[in-house]
């Protein structure tokens, strides 16, 4: 058996985000794996196991139009790398095994710009209108828009995606044969022909809440960011956003009016900086441009650190004199919540101290590199 | 002459704001700095100085029904002191020599509970029902709405103010024999009835741009903290929120929908850290309560520092072994901008490290402080 196939049916008996199952591949392989579950004890798993026939796995996502992929394919994205040693949340981690895909586009080159647009099922026209404005601006940017299949404010990002010229990802909580919600079905379709569909789950199989909460991990891992629209007090994008925060991921979040419930914990995590307001897709782009700021920026002078806070002091210095850092990395060694480092690596680099290099790092200009 | 007749006099011929007054009265006193005024130079500050009959200005300030109040009375507001030590903004700065005041209210009572709330001349019916609600509840919670008396925002803000049990107070940039707006004349003798208007300006006197600019200073610098309501790109309101940061006080704005030009200004200044995000009056009084937060508050055990990230351990050790701090104080120690270190302070409050006491400052809890 090969790792695809073993990598496949180890998918199909294990349900999604389990901890140990990543761990176990990580280290041993797949196909042992599942030579050894299969020649294991009497346990669930191994009975689960003895029941998988590989060929017809194989078999039905082929014939159902999809496609397997794992780990090292051109179509992994890179993002979900990270899950393999963040820490859980909710008791779910781990790198997923593989992912069925169905869809006209390429999942990885979709996802080298992909960034998350999160909220609602139960979303106001004002939430449907900004996920769908904010979502066809950045597609129209060639920024590729990652969500969820759900109505509300999942749908109104992948139809305001369509509008542009980048298409859309939409993470699945089931076998892709059988997308929920059924409601869907005519989205699914449209956003198959240019984009992708991708699931952790086999052909067949239905969405179940901890199948939910475990697909959320694969959104906030394949975008380089998360923007929340509108979320009540309890809703799954928090979940999303909890995840995209274990991951480094920039986290915003869009305010709206103060008497709409449905914008209660936007402003809450807005409030606690635990994300950043965004008012437009420019600003989600200038938080995620790797050219740096949209307008004023100046990086080409060395200046005098005397005018920094202390904050901004303990940035600066975490930048290291020669080649660049990522913000992630930068926001850890000066201590700083991902907020606040954003917020200040903007200020150093309009007033010039610090500048962005292609790949979105952050180093010296020219200037103070050289001297 | 007296004390207060000299500052009457000087507050006639000076602008509201001007530098070099405030710092003259307070080196060689009212009546020092009058009569070397009228002995001066043939500089047109002299000139206007020898038109002034200080029986007629005692006279026509007792027959337009106002008041004379100076530094030293009962009715001074506290917060006014801070503007002879803080930097100036566009040019303008110091305490006022002294206020012309109408109303039946009291204005040092008033003053030490006061919040301003302010926001754009052009609301929205938004922004209005925001300011309105928003003041009511402050107003039912005991709190003095503080705001100018432009049509807008702070017109609602006195509605609003009107519906709870705590007078208001408006701070104009003109004569009080005649407010303006003049639309807003009923609304002023309303206000008036057990609340007062103040004013720098003498009876007469019209307001002018810079004395609007000048007004927004005592606005902020009377109250606790600024609310910021609605504002477009260039409003007073930003002005007065300057003022605010300068002062140290307490700065917070509303969201709206990102779809209207009038929360822009609120929407940049959270996003940047300049204020604090509230949606309800419930969390301004949370922010500002002298008995900490209104929920969750778990004041009485010493933990461990181990799990403080930077910050929150730098402002941990900022406050005193024994006594207390403010919130102003421990900002500048932790070198932290002030709404990093009100949502941090009252996060440590949260988890119990740190508790405020009646005065609203921040000491250990009696464990940590006996240990």
């Amino acid at each position: 058996m090969d790792e695809r196939t073993a990598r496949m049916c180890l998918a199909s008996v294990t349900e999604p985000g389990h901890p140990a199952v990543g761990t176990a591949v990580a280290e041993f392989g797949a196909e042992a794996v599942w030579i050894g579950l299969l020649g294991g004890d009497e346990g669930p798993l191994t009975a689960r196991a003895r029941l998988i026939r590989p060929a017809e796995l194989v078999q039905s996502t082929k014939a159902t139009g999809q496609r397997f992929v794992i780990p090292g394919d051109d179509e992994w994205p890179v993002g979900l790398a990270d899950l393999a040693g963040c820490d859980p949340v909710q008791q779910l981690s781990g790198e997923p095994v593989g992912l069925w895909v169905t869809g006209g586009g390429h999942l990885g080159e979709l996802s080298a710009t992909a960034l998350a647009v999160v909220g609602s099922r139960a979303s106001t026209a004002y939430g449907d209108l900004v996920a769908a404005d904010f979502s066809a601006d950045l597609s129209e940017a060639g920024r590729t828009v990652i969500s969820g299949g759900a109505y509300g404010i999942d749908a109104a990002a992948h139809r305001g995606a369509l509008a542009g010229r980048t298409p859309s990802i939409a993470v699945l909580a089931c076998g892709l044969d059988s997308p929920y919600p059924r409601g869907h079905t005519r989205l699914f379709e449209r956003l198959a022909e240019s984009g992708v569909l991708i699931s952790e789950l086999p052909p067949g199989e239905h969405p179940t809440r901890v199948r939910f909460l475990a697909r959320n991990r694969l959104i906030a891992a394949i975008g380089a960011g998360v923007i929340m629209v509108e979320a009540a007090v309890r809703s799954g994008a928090r979940n999303t956003l909890t995840w995209a925060t274990v991951l480094h991921r920039v986290v915003m979040a869009v305010p709206g009016p103060v008497t709409s419930a449905t914008s209660v914990t936007p402003h809450r995590l807005i409030r606690d900086a635990e994300a950043v307001l965004v008012s437009s897709a420019a600003e989600v782009l200038e938080l995620l441009s790797p050219l740096g700021r949209a307008t004023g920026s100046r990086p080409s002078e060395a200046r005098a650190t005397d005018s920094l806070s202390v904050d901004e002091l303990r940035l600066f210095e975490s930048v290291p004199g020669r080649g660049a850092r990522g913000a992630d990395e930068l926001a850890v060694r000066a201590g700083l919540p991902m907020p606040t480092c954003l917020a200040l690596l903007s200020q150093l680099a309009d007033r010039g101290y610090l500048r962005q290099d292609t790949e979105g790092r952050w180093r010296l200009p020219p200037r103070a590199a050289a001297g």
